[in-house]
């Protein structure tokens, strides 16, 4: 398998790290027994997860005030991919990218796809994107795409949306993800039921589209770009639209996109219950749609998702398989570092669950013993879990520390010098 | 008619008021006319808009801190009752009380019904409470009521639902508002998924036995007196469930249930066009479930409330016929006053929506003209229409300055002295 | 004077108006004199009324998802002027400019002050910018800029806001605005108390600087482009650094940049009461910094505030004296017309509040009269003053109907014509 | 030293799980010798750090919809008194009382003093209670008590809290903690300004009364009893507040009194600066003043915050020294219990911010390595430091596993028979 990062780097350090590592995991090993939990359990279905990784996110982000570019950024898919690559190689468990388009078409997917092959990375959901005006673009987003007053304008994101199915096919994905920036600023400015009917007529159009093994995933948001209203506000107009356009139309829950103080893992068990849950963006976001690491701020609340997410596996909940991704704005950091540490903090919450005693947990509920049903989600909580994580890492050849190795690599600098930026980009954002 | 406040203080009020009323009637119709709009036309609809009190708005509220009572409050239903008849009087849009039991329960129905005619006074939806225990209460809501682990606790629960529909049926109501404070204060306590399963399958229960012309209308609320999670938490939940008991079940939107920041215009539009619109709790809050005097605080979202239910009804969209009632808690200032004043701002809502020059609104938005789209709303919320809340209320009997007859018949201080309050009540709350 | 939209064309427009006006002027004067109200004192008032605009404001405005250009869009600050002598032109209560360095820089201030001079309209408050990099920058403001923990950084940006000074002498402004977007993403990635320390020197600096008739004004913000903690986060920080750099800093209100559910008029009642009220910066949001249009979601929450300042007034409240300007993103409205509406609809909340009547609230404050001090605010409200509004503005040879008119001229028209726009320009955002 | 549960029951459940914990300890031990901590240095801290315990906090808590009272619930301050010493006979890190009052007044305090001394229990801050009513009281404090319009209402206030110094003089407590109901339901209620300065008046009487090694602590909250506006609303007024009272007088932070997604860590930090730091009140809430368990839903913030307190330790933070006191209403758990597990979880934030290697953390800060920088933070949060919690009890004499010994003791089971309760009570609450 191709290779971005050499792996004698990682042997050397994993080398320095077993010796500790091992003690630590029969540590854990030992504390789990008592409660009758094998850690080579935990451990197997810990190097089983994965989490997709977005293309988009392997560059610097910004805000509407100012973009401040890092060095040595992807300057197009390709080299997005080859960010892809190292984050897989150093978390070992990022082995998907998913795709935005128009910003990731290519002329020959093919050979796309067989980079992404040597790699060992696999293509999943497929992203459209009307938010934006394209250069040349003949009808405008300014005022919506799916759901725009003008027919014109609705077709183009309509039949862009059936372009982006198309590009998805030959990367052999399976779904398409649909968030649209459509909504208004003023009260009045859009017929909120006129908006909604045309959205969902635009929606039947791609649906047709879609092929019978593919799921399309619905992503609400409930601010931004829109300031007054968002076509797909909430959880609650997300579910009416897949429940309208179908069987194959799921829900998709990204962490930042909801009303402050909502209970978000209480929207997930709703999706779960009524067969709706298609995938999750993660993030983590204190304000609004921040678009911080996942679990940075709130790693409980993270943990109190998958904790539903493992229930639902352990019930064996008919129509369950969320596609998991993450989807941050990382502005600060080096976006490979960033995305390689916010996955196996995911990671994290998804071990962490999978040693919650549900029976116990079932017979605290059914007894109304509030107090030791949290505490049976706590205790787990606390509990460190990251010598699992290391072990499952070093077992398939990944680093036991993972931001140490990437940094001892000297990727970054080695790409500072491979991919010069354009000397005329300022960092001025849009004011 | 039995009356309160006899008509010849209404009378001799009215009379000092006729002229300026007069006059500004003139200036607002010649202004109307101009835009075509007839006055007489809105007048008379604004004569026909009622809203309903809750019986237990017309005692003080309280907090869990405290409680400070007032004077000449209503000590049981047959005095609730005689204040809302002059809440009724002074307001002239308030025809119909909400009763809630077991509070309200009485020995013979038709007594109460009777005194209520003998009023021109009308029962609507009845509300039935199982948030808390009722003294000698064999099994307990401590944790939860009809979402209860417990199988008594849920018949328990189930039963009296089906009693308030008796009670109902006595008084010639026609509608069933559930609201539960069943949720959970701890993550863990409650398994969300199960308890929903059996919140659905007791409402299935009162759903069979609710009249074929009866409608039951579900509350949500987002916290309180849950802090962790609420049963049915936003109208995500609640169309879910609504849809999932049939027909006759619809939401009940109250505005002060929702998170920080939510477009509830964009909820009740949903709702109209989805046909699960059952009603409407008026009140106003900055914080919470602060129950404020409705349009006390953001009038202009109440007009935009209004703007979706006129335009419903002037596009004939089916299915639609909410409910409206005013639920409030008034801490500080005298009940009745509270509910004339804000009964009269919610007709002001409405009559300000029916001045929308709805074609034009409908061009501004085809053509994406979102100022002028705003300000076809705006401008028309920025007119001063107290003259024909006035004229409709003095055509009716009621009184020009419903506030100043109401303070100069003097009818708090007699109720002061007519209802004695028990003197070994404190002003405790619960802490 | 120099004009941009000739006299003519309003002239001949208000014709048409003014007989319509001076009905309503009439039966308002009527009404108002009834609670011996002089509607002609009002009138001057309102005719004295004036909000500044920001330069930046007349093009329009994007999120970090995309910007969505306007036809005819000001390309300098010279066109940028155009723009605001038409907004003055247009609403009659505009007759400021506040502009934004470096992008408003020129070579010869003394030439934009002249032509600002001919079109009638001063400079007032100077804004630095240190929140993005400017093409060229030596040191980056990635990581902060006052605050910053390399010296270099913190240099270059107190020198900027000492060359802004500069630039705001030779317009014959008088303060200065400080808005930095210092802050952090992560937890633990700034020391609190060490940056804030390192603000407060580098403001010090600023300080020295400034000429002994000046003042300096703090903005305070949540949150973006920060998203975990910002330098000024709040009142409290904004309070705290004011009193710690002397008499001549101030605090500023905008009122898009506070977290949810705060009473923000309290928050300039207490700026008032400690004489440390700079100015606002007039928006509107309903969910972050939206910057929407002033006014048009909460226009009570606004006349609120125009309760505080206008009672500030009233009782000579020493050292009162708030700077007021507009600061809106337009991105779905001609920026013009927005901020030609805006600019009245704050000049509508300020006359609202004239009406007042101070010494009735005063005495239903004190014998705790919750309702009627409420209505003491809420009748004023509901009055429809628009026509003491028109008048002010015809008696100023502004028009009766200001959008009217500049659609009528064709304005943005011609300038579509005049001002071509980069044919390389996409509408792509920073993602 | 008097005990409510016998040491031999301790003694018998510590033995069987004390190997258990050596092999937990050593394991950790060694862990963190790697990086040069040692354990017993952090396990001495962890058994030095004391929270106080709030006398009522030992009852049911309750909603304005109802309470639903637990068993063996305290009736008095003397089985209040009772309660905290099993929660510290179980917790081992809660060795003093804050009392309430006039809830907590009886006719010898220094009887109830010895009974503290014979537990080992201290009496900390007194707290004051105006916002409610006694029986008998003649003047009310429904409008308002240190900020009432009337003297008569704002000298009984004055002069209960003077009464509240005299009682904590008598048992021995150093600090007053006053928090007052006192704001306004509708805007134009009261005097924004006028309030604040009766307020602060007010408490310049207070503060005379205050003994020379007294601390005053005022405690802000954004809302509810009252829902418009509150005199102290938040941490500026609170600032502004304890600034104009003098050096004694310092401001309390509590967790669940802020605004929605308010960076409460960084307002710890501005106290801390500003030397105005006097406690905290912890619980944890989703809503708003929820008063859950402490670290119940947002362990990571509890951790931050102590990140703060434990990095101004480390630096010398002048005139730094916090009161801690727990604050919830424990509604659907046994108080105890809650109480015992809360203190623990603010003590085990506690023990992992000792961890924290604060040298390389400033490092990473100065250096802009953000992430690094998070995850100095991150990673130590995510270490199970349970096993010197639990050592830190086991050395003490307190149990390994509190809530193991607490149930097998079967205290809250003798206290049901010991303790009947009034059997008039019923369960429902102020609506």
């Amino acid at each position: 398998m191709l290779r971005r990062i050499d792996a004698s780097v990682i042997n050397d350090e994993n080398e320095k790290l077993k010796s500790h590592l091992d003690a630590d995991y029969a540590a854990l090993a030992d504390k789990l027994a008592r409660d009758n939990i094998d850690i080579e359990t935990i451990t197997a279905k810990a190097g089983e997860f994965q989490v997709a990784v977005p293309s988009w996110g392997t560059g610097t982000g910004g805000t509407r005030f100012a973009r401040f570019p890092g060095t040595g950024e992807p300057r197009n898919i390709w080299e997005k991919l080859e960010d892809c690559a190292v984050i897989n190689e150093m978390s070992g468990c990022t082995d998907s990218v998913s795709p935005h388009f128009p910003w990731d078409v290519v002329s020959d997917f093919s050979e796309l796809k067989e980079k992404a092959d040597a790699y060992g990375l696999k293509w999943v959901s497929v992203n459209s994107n009307t938010f934006q005006d394209q250069k040349g673009q003949e009808y405008s987003y300014k005022y919506g795409s799916l759901s725009n007053t003008k027919k014109e304008s609705r077709d183009l994101a309509i039949q862009h949306n059936l372009d982006v199915i198309e590009y998805g096919k030959q990367l052999g994905a399976k779904s398409l993800t649909v968030w649209v920036g459509d909504g208004s600023n003023h009260p009045g400015q859009s017929h909120f039921q006129r908006a909604f009917e045309r959205y969902l007529a635009s929606m039947e159009e791609v649906y047709k589209g879609l092929p019978d093994d593919w799921e399309m995933h619905i992503e609400h948001k409930m601010f931004e770009p829109a300031f007054y209203s968002t076509i797909i506000q909430d959880w609650g107009s997300n579910l009416l639209a897949a429940m309208h356009l179908g069987p194959k139309c799921k829900s998709l829950v990204d962490l930042g996109h909801h009303a402050p103080n909502t209970n978000i893992e209480m929207i997930v068990s709703r999706l779960i219950q009524f067969k709706k849950l298609g995938g999750f963006h993660f993030n983590d976001s204190k304000y609004g749609d921040d678009d911080l690491d996942s679990g940075s701020l709130h790693p409980y609340q993270q943990f109190l998702i998958f904790n539903e997410l493992v229930d639902a596996e352990y019930r064996g909940q008919e129509g369950f398989g969320p596609a998991y991704m993450l989807d941050q704005s990382h502005n600060v950091t080096d976006p490979a570092e960033s995305l390689i540490n916010s996955a196996i903090e995911v990671q994290r919450s998804y071990v962490k669950a999978l040693l919650v005693n549900r029976e116990a947990l079932y017979g605290y509920q059914e007894d109304n013993d509030a107090l030791m049903a949290s505490l049976e989600l706590k205790n787990v909580f606390n509990l460190d879990i990251s010598p699992i994580l290391a072990m499952a890492r070093y077992r398939k050849g990944a680093p036991i520390n993972p931001l140490g190795v990437y940094r001892a690599a000297g990727y970054r600098e080695g790409m500072a010098k491979q991919r010069p930026q354009d000397p005329n980009a300022t960092g001025s954002g849009i004011v």
